[in-house]
């Protein structure tokens, strides 16, 4: 671990992190309401979507109030909210009050499915406390406490992987290095970056602003800004013309999904990128917290189709007539032979590693 | 040619083509002033920039009042209106006069350097004019008819190449294309999608909505409604993703350049593309009215790097901090082996075999 409080390990890695990936501003509980810090307004406002329902936090993921790794911090809130919904005597106390706000969140955003694997660990978690509290004498918490204490150390597992593909994300950065990127990679991406930036290695991003939303514009750039990086905005087909340049050194993006047989689905345009990474022999490395364990092949993956009409439109200026006919495929599929390394918490992988490394699951 | 009125060539495409497309709708001469059909609030207005002076040309040229053929068009009718300026005594009667208006509006779009050739082709048969006036004998016309002549004879002859690549063009497409395509390749696409049409062959064109301008949605796709032809529109960089799917029968874009030893220069995001169409074996055809034949090499190609400003906002929506640093490198440079065949009025050549057809100029 490159970073320790106090000579042991940090309890969160908020601290270290750019504003926009801690986790209060990610999503919070307050009055009986669960908050989603809205990305949407970045990096101009930073205010909360107020949900009072599961219906209204799905509708916020849905509706991309948040996207990468938040959905994935909702979810687990979002299970502290129902355990005290229930305790308040607000939603029935039973374990399938937790699993039908699984459901309904799982459903809001399908590809990504670290959010879905981590929630129904949860859910057998809380599964064997309902059993037990049949028997009465193993129930010495209460419900709140129980469910927070599970899902608090989900997130210090999480935060620990983090860190370390943060160092082995660092391990692959040399001084002097361009490194293009899509989207908004997250914790890993800007660990990597900064653990480098902490080497003395300088780095510069140059950064897909990632249509329709401009995930790279707003959220990308805003986080680089806070740690101090060098970073350019271009738009989501120039990598090729800097890879023909020779300005790009390697490509590191998240991964939404990682299958078994090392395929790798992340927002629609890494495909291109990676194409043009390996026609022009740069490195392209996409950070995954773990695979999809229960996708042996890349023909399990569902890839989330939205509203083409999201790309007819910014703020209230429409681009082109509403009536226009636009296709968005939200998601690229990988193929491993395109991707080098896929860094994972248990080191940077070959895709083909990918089933010696984990157990697949059904 | 596939068109003829009443059994001989007709005079004039406009009548075949989209109304965006049409002279009158490119550029006009009214009232002393030249009239640029402004392209930028395109589908919902087709206004004109009105233009009193070269300087007030060359500024809406560099602001993108018009673009891809336009300037062309918009230098043509240049050299009419300096004609007539002089012959009102609103500009000196000297082939000098010609020149400078020629320079400035080369200066303001460097990389398509169809316009420059023309217009250079114009200032030679001027020169002679002038040349001769001096002897006094040849002198029988005005220089308004004179210029007007020139600049008629090219438009008649850039007009016949455009149906003779419509030809070459619809003949690659077969019956159930899926055709990608990026920016607005204007006349010869849509000159050869229109003779696929009237053949009975059923398209549907994907079009990359092109960024910052989004060119794709507005231009491409109004002037595909017009001609009743199915489009969606995508993101620029999900191209790839389709040609995955196996939705992508071929690409085709307009050249703003072709090398002499086969290099094509074409809108950013075309070398994205190209690099995927060669990875799953989807052909790429690029139109081009003809080499810049005194470029030998791509070496020789200027490359406009334009504001990257231009991604920070969209009307007057900010999508991000102004104060962010993006890069707008603003066309592609392709090699020849990711071009399957360029369509020129001789014919769809081979990128090597483009110096086999033309003749190296200084």
């Amino acid at each position: 671990m490159f970073i320790r409080g106090k000579g042991r390990m940090i309890k969160s890695i908020d601290q270290l992190l750019p504003t926009i990936l801690q986790k209060e501003k990610i999503v919070k509980i307050e009055n009986n309401y669960l908050l989603i810090g809205d990305r949407r307004e970045l990096p101009f406002k930073n205010d909360y979507v107020k949900c009072s329902s599961i219906d209204e936090i799905a509708k916020a993921l849905k509706e991309m109030a948040t996207q990468g790794g938040g959905p994935l911090q909702v979810g687990l809130t979002t299970l502290n909210f129902v355990a005290q919904q229930i305790e308040k005597g607000k939603m029935a106390d039973s374990i399938n009050t937790f699993i039908k706000a699984v459901h309904t969140l799982v459903q809001a955003r399908p590809t990504n499915t670290t959010m879905a694997r981590s929630l129904y660990k949860v859910i057998d978690r809380l599964s064997m406390h309902y059993q037990c509290s049949l028997i009465a004498t193993v129930n010495d918490v209460d419900l709140v406490t129980f469910v927070n204490q599970i899902v608090t150390e989900l997130e210090h597992s999480f935060d620990n992987d983090y860190l370390k593909m943060g160092e082995y994300g660092s391990s692959l950065i040399e001084d002097g290095f361009s490194i293009l990127t899509t989207c908004f990679a997250e914790h890993s991406f800007m660990l990597s970056l900064m653990k480098a930036q902490k080497e003395g290695k300088k780095v510069e991003i140059y950064l897909n602003e990632t249509r329709p939303y401009f995930q790279g514009s707003r959220l990308t750039a805003f986080a680089l800004e806070e740690l101090g990086i060098d970073f350019h905005i271009i738009g989501d087909s120039a990598g090729s013309n800097l890879m023909n340049l020779g300005k790009i050194d390697c490509y590191m993006t998240a991964a939404d999904l990682v299958t078994m047989d090392g395929y790798v689905v992340n927002k629609v345009g890494t495909l291109a990128n990676a194409i043009s990474c390996s026609y022009y022999s740069i490195p392209y490395y996409a950070f995954a917290m773990s695979p999809d364990t229960t996708k042996e092949t890349k023909d399990e993956i569902e890839v989330e189709i939205r509203d083409g009409k999201e790309f007819l439109s910014w703020k209230n200026e429409p681009i082109t007539k509403q009536t226009y006919s636009a296709y968005y495929p939200s998601f690229d599929i990988i193929e491993p032979s395109l991707v080098d390394l896929i860094i994972t918490p248990k080191g940077p992988l070959k895709p083909k590693q990918i089933s010696d490394h984990y157990l697949k699951e059904s």
